[in-house]
């Protein structure tokens, strides 16, 4: 399997808005990127703010620029500041430094995408999109 | 209704999807933004290339920039092509001046959105976009 | 009520600009943006330096685009600067975090859009946009 | 006489918008900017689309930028195409070639700034213009 499917990105993101609305979540935004960073699939809940696409991309364009989770992105960005504002510069969608996204693996551990999760606080949307790819029987 | 809800636009991009499968059109991105032209839905068919988001996107903004559908941006860019490229260089999505992305308007003639297709000839988007509206109750 | 109104924008920005005359602040500008976060109504002072219609509108925007008011945006890029520096980055209109900003909400509590204020300290920039907001007979 | 003041941009906004309706034009949308090019006065009549503030100030920018109007800007785009499209990639608010947009004179013709409408055809937008150049005493 070399490319993440429609069907699979739809499943990640109507579980992911799912988790959210179980957890009482803030409204979300869900994005799911390719293993090129180009989107395949994105939904905003009503009565979100408008940056929320951006935001979640950014999370997830930013996971799959470096290679990790957008959570270990915030962790390098306390220690090292610059070279994380440097990356985003170079990154056309930028980088968001926050829990919210991860990247996305298939059964033999290929990387096939990242979905990224905007609206709650930053733990919150790390759980939905955790619960994203757990419903489309993928891994991170 | 203030502004378009997720459930009418991932409507809208279920059924312009299913015109495109209808009409064994190449792999279509379809793409619905609210009023202010941030993102509410978007899907991607397998087999599309990078660019598709964007364009779809921007063929979308472009007909909320300006108020008219991405056809008729199309038609004034041949009678004024400066016009219309300085136009797309202002706005931050840009504008693609051709068929396939219509503005959305609800019951009551109010403007509540844009949906914009790209994949197949700028017609046959455009009948997908159409298609899209329609099946949501809505019109352009 | 879907869209704020030339009216109402004008009534909030000559309220503001009358506020910062009462209260003898320096000389302000006021931006008025609608939902989407596209500009309905501005007014820069006499005397008021270059910069100020970008400062008001990227409190505005920034405001629109995190869904919470300007002095909030500012609470937060002090406990999360990266997140806030990113997120202006991704911001066509940029995200300036310091008060003088709230949302503009209708009798229904829609959000209808955001006022900016710039020119005085922020704390007197924020009395000046709730003077506006308030003789609008809107809510923020 | 060296800068424009508010009241006098405020002025020209107001008999623009009025002839407009006097001509019974599509919602126009009018700035002022000051002879360094930045925004006095701003107003975007209710139905208007969501680029008209960037148009309108890329008329009237690109009119200080190359001191001339908009409408010679857009004659000098047809014969060199090429140069118009450079400068305005050089202008932060761009550069619309298209009538609407005039330079502003005080008695003693010294450059004071310059109005940008759009929203009608760009004939029209000029009309409102110079309306509103005339009801606050100025010249072009």
């Amino acid at each position: 399997m070399t490319r993440i499917s429609l069907d699979q990105a739809q499943t990640i993101v109507a579980a992911a808005l799912k988790e959210g609305r179980a957890l009482a979540l803030k409204p979300l935004s869900v994005v799911v990127l390719d293993a090129g960073g180009h989107m395949v699939a994105f939904a905003r809940e009503d009565n979100s703010s408008n940056l929320r696409p951006q935001i979640a991309t950014a999370k997830a364009s930013g996971a799959l620029a470096l290679g990790m989770s957008s959570r270990a992105i915030g962790e390098i960005a306390i220690e090292r500041p610059t070279f994380i504002t440097a990356a985003a510069g170079l990154n056309p969608a930028g980088i968001v430094p926050a829990a919210g996204a991860v990247l996305i693996r298939d059964a033999n551990g290929n990387l096939i995408g990242a979905v990224g999760v905007t609206g709650d606080t930053s733990d919150n949307d790390e759980k939905a999109a955790l619960a994203g790819v757990a419903a489309a029987g993928l891994s991170v």
